[in-house]
C-alpha cells in the first residue's frame, strides 16, 4: 500500500476506541442495496474502513470478531468476492463456513433460498449471499434473523462493490465532492457502474458515460440522477472527455452478456486503455476497474501510478471488514 | 432459540466442569452407527449437547477444541451436513480442512478410501466422512487411528442425524419415554427414519408408519423392533393417527429414488402437511423434518410454533459439537 | 508417529528459540524450484521441519503464524497437496483462503494468472499455487509482492514434494550421504522423481532407475547428474538392484499420461511391490511412494515397518509448516 502518490487523506474519524461503539444504525441490519445509505451512513462506513486499513497495516489481523462465524453462501462462483469476504472475516479473527457448491447441494434437490438461509443462520452469525437472481438478497433478508450481506444478486445490486469503489476514490483523491467521473465500456449490463452512479449522485459529481450505442447506461438510471440535478453526458468517444476526467472507471465488455457474438467481436476492443491514453489524461486522475480485466486495459498501464485497480482490491478488503464489524455490532 | 413453547427441560447433567471429564467411553472412538449406543451413552451425549447449547447461547464460540483439526471428507455433496460439522468445529475454536471435491481428486485417480483416510489422519485429529456407499464408514474406521464420524454412508447409516432427531424430541417435549411417534412419507429409502426408529426403540415409543404402499418401512426394521416389543402400526392415511401423535416426522419423497418417474408423480403430493393438518394435531405435538423440504410441508406451517424443523437444525449443531468434543476427549 | 524402527535421528539444530530467528535467506522469498536450494539451505529447512515435528507431537497446534493468511490457489484439483498446506497453516495457528474452483471463476472469464495473484495478495500473506502449466509459478512470482510457494506446475516442478521426500529419507535412515536410491515405475512423466534425483545429487547418492523402456528417466536429467559425477544406472528389472537398495521409491504409472491405452495396460502391472519383493530387500531399507497409490504396492505391504509412505505424508506436513514459517519470517 506504500508509494502511490494520491493518498492525500488518512483516517481521523476514529474518535472512539475500536470495539466500543455499538452502532444502532447498522447493528443487526442487512446490507442489501446502495439505496439504503445516506451520506452520513457512507461517511461512517468509510471512517470504520479507514480504521480497518490502519489496523491491517499495523498488525495484519486482530480479534475484533473472534468467535463469530460467517456463512459465505455463493450460488454462483466468484472467487474474487468470496475470497475478499473470507479474508475480511479472517483478518478480524472470525471463522468462515465456505459454501461454494450450491449447484450440487440441497438446492439442487429443490430447497428454497429461505429454507437454506434459515438453516445456515443456525450455524452462523452473518450470511454473505451471492445469487444469480435479482432480488434474491431481499428475499433472503425477509426470512433471516441474522444479517444478510448482498454480494451480488443477478443484474440487481452489488452494494459492497459500489461502496469499495467510492471508498477507493475517497482514499485516492482525498475527496468525493466536485469530481468528474467518466464511466467507460459496458454501461448497460454492468451493475457495478449502475450502483456507483447512484452513490456518486449523493456527492454531486459530474458523470460522463462513454459506451457503444448498444451498451448505453439504462434510461431509468440516467433519469433518476437527472431528477437529482446531477450533470450527466453521453459519448461514444473517450477522447471527448478524457482531459477533464478525475476518475476513469473502465468496465469489461462481458462476452456472456451478448446473445449475438458478432456484436461482441465488433465492440470488444473499442475502448481499450493504453499508455497512449494515459498520456492524454490528467496527472492526478485515477484509473479504476472492478476486475477481472481481460484486454480492456493494456498490461503496461499497470506500471502507471494512476492505475488504481489493484489498490481498489485492497480497499475492498477494508470496506468488507467494516461492514462485517458493523452489522455484528463491533465497529 | 427463544420463544418456542415446548422447551420444558434444561440440561442439569453438567456435574463436572467443562473440559475436565475425559470420557473413556467415547475418547478416541469412532461414531459409525446408532446401534453402538446404549441408553446411558445417549443420555451422556445429550447432557454434553445441552452444555454445548448453553455455551453457544451464552458466548457463541469457545476454545474447547482450539488447536484441533477436523478433516471434513465429503465424497458426495451435502451442504447442510458439511456446514453443520464445520460450524460445530469452529464454535469449539477448532479448524477445518474442507474436502468437498473428491470427485475431481486423488480418488478419481483410483485411490482407495483406506489410503485417503490414512493420508488425512496425518493432517487432522478427527475425520468426518460422507460417502455414497453403504459400509464406507466402517471400512474407513478399520484403517484409521484417528476417530471417524460417519456423516452418512449410502443407504446405510447417518447416526448424527438420528442423534439430533432424538435430541430434538427430548429438548422440545422434555422426555423420550411414552411418546407416540408417527413417521410419514418415504419410509423405504429414508435412512433417517430407519435410524431414528432404532433409537426410539430404546425408549419404548409407540411408532406409526404412514406411507404409500411402495414406500413402506423395510421389513427387517419392523421385525427388529417387534422383537424388542415395540408397538408398531402401518397406515396409508395420516388422519388415522394424527390425533394421537406426539411427534410427526415428515420425510421427503425423493425423486432420485424412483426409477419410474410416473410413480413419483403419483405419490409426491400424497402426504403434504398444511395448516389444516396442523389444526387436527395435538396442541403440544411437534412437527419434524430432516430437511431439505420441497413441498411436503406448506410454507405457512413454518409460523406454527409446533413446527420444529428449523430448531432441529440448531439442535444438530449442539449434538455434533458434543460428539466432536467427546471423541477428542474434551467433553 | 511412534513405533517405526528406523528413526535413528532427531532434531538437534534448534539452537535458537522458535520465533526469534528471522532468516534472511528465506524471509519473503518464493519457493519455486529445487534448483534454488544449496545443501546449507536444505539443512536449514530440515532443521526447522524437525522443530515443527517436535512441536506437533508435543502440542498439536501452536500460534507461530496466528493472524497470517494463506491463499491456497489450486487451478487443478489436488486434495492431498491442498489439504497438506491447509493443515500446515492451521497447525501454525494461521488461516486459509481455499480457492479450489478456479475453473468456474474469474479465470474462466479470461483473467490472467498475474492479475489473479495481484488480487489474492491483497487478501493474504502467502500464496500456494498449483497450476497445470509448466512455468506458472515463476510467472506468478514475477508479479507477486507476497511469497509464492509452487505446489506443482504441470510437468515442471513440485519442490515441496521433493523436499518432503528428502526429509523422509533423512528422518527414516538418519542420513542422506552414501545411500543407494532406486526409482521405480514411470520415470519419464513423474516430476516427483525428477526433482528428487536433482536433490539427491547434492548428497552424492548412487541412483538406480528401473522402468519400462518407454518410461525411462529423461536424458537431460541423467546427463545433468552425470556432469555432477553421480553414479546412475538404468534397468528394466527391479531384482537386479533390489538387494543393494537403501531407498526404493515407487511411482505410479499414470493412465492419464498415455495416449495409447494398450501401452498402459501392458506396463501397468510390471512393477508391483508385494510382500515377496520385500523379503528380498534389505532389512533396514525404506519403501517410499508419493501417493496416491493404485495397485503398484500390494496392500499387505503396508504392514511392513519398512513401508514409509504414510509416514512420508506426515513428514510432508512438517516440511510445509517449515516453509510457510520461513517465508513469513517466523522460523
Amino acid at each position: 500500500m506504500n508509494g502511490y502518490p494520491f493518498n492525500r487523506r488518512r483516517a481521523t474519524a476514529a474518535h472512539l476506541p475500536l470495539g466500543e461503539r455499538r452502532d444502532a444504525r447498522f447493528y443487526g441490519k442487512h446490507i442489501l442495496s446502495v439505496s439504503q445509505f445516506t451520506r452520513t451512513d457512507l461517511e461512517y462506513i468509510f471512517a470504520v474502513a479507514d480504521e480497518m486499513r490502519i489496523m491491517v497495516e499495523r498488525v495484519g489481523t486482530f480479534d475484533l470478531l473472534k468467535g463469530k462465524i460467517l456463512a459465505n453462501l455463493f450460488y454462483e462462483p466468484s472467487t474474487r468476492t468470496s475470497s475478499s469476504f473470507t479474508a475480511a472475516m479472517e483478518r478480524l479473527g472470525g471463522s468462515v463456513i465456505p459454501i461454494n457448491e450450491v449447484r450440487y447441494s440441497s438446492v439442487a434437490k429443490g430447497e428454497s433460498l429461505p429454507d437454506t438461509v434459515r438453516t445456515l443462520e443456525a450455524y452462523s452469525d452473518v450470511i454473505v449471499l451471492r445469487h444469480p437472481e435479482t432480488g434474491a438478497a431481499a428475499l433472503a433478508a425477509r426470512y433471516a434473523r441474522k444479517p444478510i450481506i448482498n454480494a451480488g444478486d443477478g443484474t440487481g445490486e452489488h452494494p459492497t462493490q459500489a461502496l469499495l469503489d467510492l471508498f477507493t476514490i475517497r482514499e485516492e483523491l482525498g475527496r468525493l465532492e466536485g469530481l468528474t467521473v467518466t464511466m467507460l465500456g459496458d454501461l448497460k449490463y454492468g451493475r457495478t457502474v449502475h450502483s456507483l452512479a447512484r452513490l456518486l449522485a449523493l456527492y454531486g459529481a459530474r458523470i460522463n458515460y462513454v459506451s457503444p450505442e448498444i451498451l448505453r447506461m439504462p434510461r431509468e438510471i440516467v433519469e433518476e440522477l437527472e431528477r437529482q440535478g446531477i450533470p450527466q453526458r453521453e459519448y461514444t468517444m473517450l477522447d471527448d472527455v478524457l482531459a477533464e476526467t478525475d476518475v476513469l472507471y473502465v468496465t469489461r465488455v462481458q462476452k456472456e452478456r451478448f446473445e449475438d457474438l458478432d456484436e461482441y467481436e465488433q465492440v470488444k476492443d473499442a475502448y481499450v486503455i493504453t499508455t497512449e491514453t494515459m498520456k492524454r489524461a490528467k496527472p492526478a486522475m485515477i484509473l479504476m476497474h472492478p476486475l477481472p480485466r481481460v484486454s480492456e486495459i493494456a498490461l503496461d498501464v499497470d506500471l502507471d501510478p494512476r492505475a488504481a485497480y489493484f489498490r481498489q482490491v485492497e480497499y475492498g478488503l477494508y470496506v468488507r471488514m467494516a461492514l462485517l464489524a458493523m452489522v455484528l455490532g463491533k465497529a
